[in-house]
């Protein structure tokens, strides 16, 4: 059973009424309905909760992380984010989702600006498959499509993907790399663009089948930390 | 011209009769005498200069900056970090050497905590190249062989190198991933295990081969900087 | 369920009473009794039987090729090869084990020559995990320590893998990228370096392991083979 | 100096009246009007001569090989394929051109199909750039526009490349991996998406700069020819 949490700013939901429209029990909620299915063991967490409902306790108890934020990240504490780090690096699972690409999070752990093109034009975003033998897109055809959506384009600023799965392609002429993979410490992350607050992206089938596969593979596997530190030598060193 | 700042701690060569026995002239000024033929423009910096002698004007004008670090990685001021972050970011090239893989700067850069094994024993470490078609190992032939090095042993807490060039065995029984580039916005950099300060191993003359190659490979290309923001569409978007 | 079919050339257990001695029921036996227990169905071809025993039929009900050849990569059939490129492409998952590295199949799907160092002198390895997060070392310790083995020492003349996931340190002074990950079409490829027929690495408990992980890992997912050719446009395309 | 010999089929440009109007000097003598300023040594190759004019002396004295072929892939000789690919082992840079992804050049060099989707139908292609900091993109800008192209689209089934550079986006709907990178054996391998003979695209300025750039960056280093085979031990091994 793979603990998940889905962490979800959800602060639009409760200020914009359209937002709300859209995502009546929040993008968390909806997120949760789409994967359900799949047996993990959820739960929720939000920016207005104490310590942003990621306490040390809340965090040692969940496998993956599903993050999405994005009007607040300057408010997100430090300290909490150093403490999501650090899980990761000890093999927490993290699922970035969309905006999150700009949070405090996702900028410390890659080391970048994260910066990119956008825009807001309701325009329609169509997701390439690129890695056919991922098990991130198991279930999926060769695109995904998504009528309406905020732009991201290219440069994304981000390091090298370990494993680059989709590419999308946007109505206004832009690329953007849509689903990558990363390994830090332990931990393993995946950044899956789609999924702006004013569109249903988060009801899409597709879309729900991406992160329930995601949750699995960045779900940590079973072995001993890694030891760090000095090291006695295991053979003779002859002089 | 190729515009390289060597910036060394230059703590060790001061404190330790052993360490300056070594390095009359400082490690920096080893390097320098090394990689000189090469028709680079070189300066120099240190840690007991005001903001480290890494001034934004400096930085503003270095192309390549070498960086060797070790025993108050503590004491480096973080605004100074930031500013070689962002000179990074814009595409100046950076070489870490050795024990600056546990800098404030390369940390922030990995997103990792760059933890390793380590060991003092005056062992062999043989460094074996791995991507024989990169310009870094120019010259240089399948391994580079140092009588008496630190060890430092896998795993090493690294995001995976965009590009793994060499692997080192050490005589003690462990290997390591000597040297490693990575992209980081317009920048790009690279990781070189060798060289602990009680060591001689910057007046190795593969060593310095390897150094200057790097700083070639390092330096920015001629490019207009990337814009990032938003964009207006480059395409009509039909409704 | 995975439907796995181990391939060993199966000749040196023939011919040479030392290898049969250490192999009883084949080099194919042995791994087959290490990795039973995780539920796969197992079955086996071997070189001597009619085209090798990877007929079409074999073939396109194996999810996973366990591959082990050596003496006779030269007798080994063209269309054969061609046959398991083609399931390889196809999904088809695939283990290449030690010097299968020299096989027709794998150079033909790598691109390059495989060429190596290598040397039978009964010396020690030590496979150290250089990637923690990658399912295929879970349960595995810090590095696998096999007393004696065959050395390959690099360069070892493959693509850049995918993913590095084990280095080996050698006795004799060596390093080698011992476990490699690639994608050939649909299909995911493991090479694991250890076992050559002299010594009992394929009674070695970590080495059961891995295998049965890589096992895993390369099973193929669920998903509609891609389609190639002639597209109409997706979206109207002015003029 | 560099040597670079320009291949190209050269048989559109004699049949259809079409192409010889956009290349009059063929493709081959368009592609070299617009890299000659950067003091390359550049000679020809086609597919009429006599071993296609590739002949083991006409390799050895080539640094960096251009290659254009689309109709005839399947007349081109084996034995001069085998002998190109051992001249890229070797260390020969190599850049293939728009549809010499289908050549069995490429194809024998990648291990896969390199199919994709592809159409004829006068569209805008976009190249963005996903990597700003590599030499390849030296002087262009954030994107190159050409106003008519041949589409081809993902799925690309190629290996995952050991550099993504450009990602292409089309005005059907469809996006591609653009440009490539690869290492094989000693030589590096770049892989540049358009050019279809019907269309100016070898008269465009941002082209030819990526082609000159690619040609400087494939160019061999100077090296040792890298050893393989039977190694003595370095270090003593004990029992």
């Amino acid at each position: 059973m793979i603990n998940v949490t889905i962490w979800n700013e959800f602060l639009q939901e409760q200020r914009k009424p359209e937002v709300a429209h859209i995502y009546p029990k929040g993008m968390h909620g909806a997120i949760a309905d789409g994967i359900k299915q799949d047996g993990f063991e959820l739960s929720y967490a939000t920016f207005d909760e104490p310590e942003h409902g990621l306490t040390q306790d809340k965090l040692d108890n969940t496998d993956v992380l599903i993050y999405w934020g994005h009007v607040d990240h300057k408010g997100f504490q430090d300290q909490v984010v150093d403490r999501i780090c650090a899980r990761v690096h000890k093999g927490m699972g993290l699922i970035v989702l969309h905006s999150g690409h700009h949070s405090k999070l996702f900028r410390k752990l890659m080391g970048t600006s994260c910066d990119l093109l956008w825009r807001e034009a309701d325009e329609k975003e169509r997701l390439w498959v690129v890695d056919p033998s991922h098990p991130i897109v198991e279930g999926i055809g060769p695109y995904i499509d998504l009528d309406e959506e905020e732009m991201y384009g290219e440069h994304f600023d981000i390091p090298v993907p370990d494993e680059l799965i989709f590419v999308s392609w946007f109505a206004g002429g832009e690329v953007f790399r849509s689903g990558c993979t990363y390994r830090r410490g332990q931990g393993r992350i995946f950044y899956f663009r789609p999924g702006h607050e004013t569109y249903p992206t988060y009801h899409n089938k597709d879309v729900h089948r991406v992160i329930a596969n995601a949750v699995k593979w960045t779900a940590p596997i079973q072995r001993e930390q890694t030891f760090y530190g000095h090291h006695e030598p295991l053979e003779e060193i002859k002089k």
